[in-house]
Order: structure tokens, then sequence, then C-alpha cells
């Protein structure tokens, strides 16, 4: 696998800052406009290398993501193991014969939704990298755990692309997150921060003698 | 790019012939279960790399798809030219600001539906490539030419993975489909044939002076 130095991490991040802090971005509700970065492959294949750098060294067999934004992040972590992506949708679809079912309560609005997966997506035991674009309070993600145990499979990791600062705690702990977004009032331009990423890539990235070696090599 | 050989295409078309005639493959309404396959990156960016090839002498400037299906596969094709991908959904998302509404007529069902696509998504001119996973009457191909047509961009091509062969004539032509399914009456396993994808390929591809030329280099 293509493993992603720490130049580049940092290089990938700023640019991803710099993009998303561009003025019209912020939308009703609180949520960020990324439409435009998303349909990037560049910056997806990207994103997906540096998620798939933080989980380098873990078990994988499939990855997770509910749809539909988060799909594009999950097929580019999952390219770089070559393991399969299952895809949580609301509601089921004639195409996927039958499937399991489970509700859970979205974090920031407090509804009760509904998930489901077909049945024949996950194999018992199987360790699953839960990968979206975005998270608040973290219902979602929460969700997405729920169902890999329904399946009697485990939650190997969790990684999203933005997570806000506002909503605390989240509904999950550890998990990776690249960004940070904070929504100033009465301002038009959202903040954006490195997340945790740099605390959970694995320790040659954080050591640079062995950054160094990395590269002269 | 990294262009797909004749071999290669025969390869891959023949996996997944292979794969789609397992049994238990077979949904009610006449649909294939795909899930496993389409969530398979090796599968999806082989599929992705031989879509390309076959309009590698286009200009592209986007790739569009409807969700859910398709997006995996949009993607596969926009990184090998790294283009942008536009998501055509079927209702307006809170986090995509304005959008741009059409109906359109389900070829198969003759039901009136809705696309939306963000009002950002797409410039004027813009030469797009539409592809999707699966084809019936191919009413949702339709309502994406329309789409491209009311943002004054141009269609420069259309690709599905799986055309049916039951549905004819279809409501668009001009496409390439790289299998083509039949359902027999009262049988367990489908048909699947090679799509019209050959016809599509460019001359080098089908000239083997010019491919024993490309395989000695």
């Amino acid at each position: 696998m293509p493993y992603m130095g720490l130049e580049e991490v940092e290089r990938l991040l700023s640019t991803l800052r710099q993009q998303m802090t561009q003025k019209n971005r912020l939308l009703p509700g609180g949520y960020l406009y990324m439409t435009d970065l998303l349909g990037k492959p560049d910056y997806i294949n990207a994103i997906g290398r540096l998620i798939a750098s933080v989980f380098i060294n873990e078990k994988l067999d499939a990855v997770m993501t509910m749809e539909t934004k988060g799909i594009p992040l999950a097929y580019a972590v999952a390219s770089q193991r070559s393991i399969p992506v299952v895809i949580v949708r609301r509601s089921s679809k004639v195409t996927e014969g039958s499937t399991v079912s489970i509700n859970y309560i979205s974090g920031s609005s407090k509804r009760i939704q509904t998930m489901v997966l077909p049945r024949r997506s996950l194999k018992e035991n199987a360790r699953v990298l839960i990968v979206d674009d975005f998270m608040k309070a973290g219902g979602t993600m929460k969700g997405m755990t729920s169902m890999i145990q329904e399946f009697g499979a485990e939650v190997a990791g969790m990684a999203v692309l933005v997570e806000t600062k506002e909503e605390q705690p989240k509904l999950v702990d550890r998990y990776v997150s690249l960004l940070k977004l904070t929504i100033p009032d009465r301002q038009e331009t959202p903040i954006i921060e490195n997340g945790n990423v740099y605390d959970w890539l694995p320790k040659q990235h954080v050591n640079p003698t062995k950054v160094e070696t990395k590269d002269q090599a």
C-alpha cells in the first residue's frame, strides 16, 4: 500500500483547510458545502490514502459507510487495501435482497431514524472500518457500530473527514478526524483546524528520524 | 491514463459474466443482486479503466451518475481522467445548497420521478460522461441527459455496466454497455452476454497489429 508521509499529510490537510474556508460554503443548519471537493477524485483518493495510512497496522476485512456522501471516501480507503465496501442505506432497495434494519437516534436532531444493510453484506467476526464525510454529534457513526454488532462483526476503527467542534461530547469516542469545523456566529467564513489525525498516525509517521530514513531510501 | 488492452478487457468481462451467473442473484422485479460485486474496489477500478478506455479520445469535463449504486463506478472512471464527479439525487439535501430539479419518466414503471442537482455542480458547455450500473428501459439515463441540457452542458457519452436485453427499444441510443442481462422464464440462472462495448473501443483496441506493437513496447 502506498504510504502517506508526514509532509504529504500536512500538504493535503492544508489544501483542504484552504479550500473549505472559501466564502459561500456555509449552508443553513450548520452544514458546510463540500460537494465540489468530494466530487474531485484526486482529493478523494489522497484522503483515502491518508485514512488507510492511519490503519496500516490494523487487520481490516471491510469498509462501511452510510449513503451517500461517504461512498467515494469509503472506496478510496478500501482500494488501498483491496477490501470490499459495504454501504448502509436509509431504506431497503429492491436490488439488494433481504436486509437487516435497525433504528438509531440522530445525534443532532434527536429523531429516530432507520438504517438497513443487505443480509449478505457482512460476515461474522469481520473487522470493519467505518468511514464518513461529516460528523456532528456522531449519531450516524454510533448507528453503524450497532449495525456491525448486529452482524456479529467488529468495529476496527472509525474515521471522518470533518467533525464539528461545537457538538460535544460526541456519541462515539476513539474516532479519527482529519479536520475540525467551527462556525463562528455572524461570520461568513468557517474556521477549519486539523482534526486529531496526527495523534492516530502510526509511530513511523511522527518520528522524524524514521521519516528522514524513508526519504533517503 | 493506463489504457486497457483487449486481452484484459475480455478477462474482465469474462470474470464478471461468471460472477453474475452464480445462483441466488435473481431478485424480484427482474433485478440482479450485484451489491457484492459493486462493493469490490478491484472490480470497480477495472471497470472504470475500461469505460475510460472507450472514451480515451473524447474531451471530458465531468462524470455524472445517479445516486447511489453508480457512484463508485463514476469515481473509478473520473479518477482515470482527474475530472470531477457530479451526483444527481432523488431529492435535495441540506448540504448541497440551491439545486436544479427536473421531472422524468421512469422507463420501466412509467412513473413520474424527480431528480435534482446542485446549481454549482456543472458549468455551461461542460462535456459530461454519464455512467450508471444498470439500465432497463433507460428512463434514468434519459433524465440525466435532460438535466445536462438544463445546465447548458453537453452529453459526451453514456456508459452502463449492465443493460437488460428484454426492455426494447431503450429510451436512449448511443450508449455503451459492458454486459447484457437476460432473465429466462422459470430459471434460476440469468444469462449474461457481453454488451456492445467492443463496438465502442477505439480503433487501436480492435486492430491486432497495433495491440501487438503496444505489447512489444
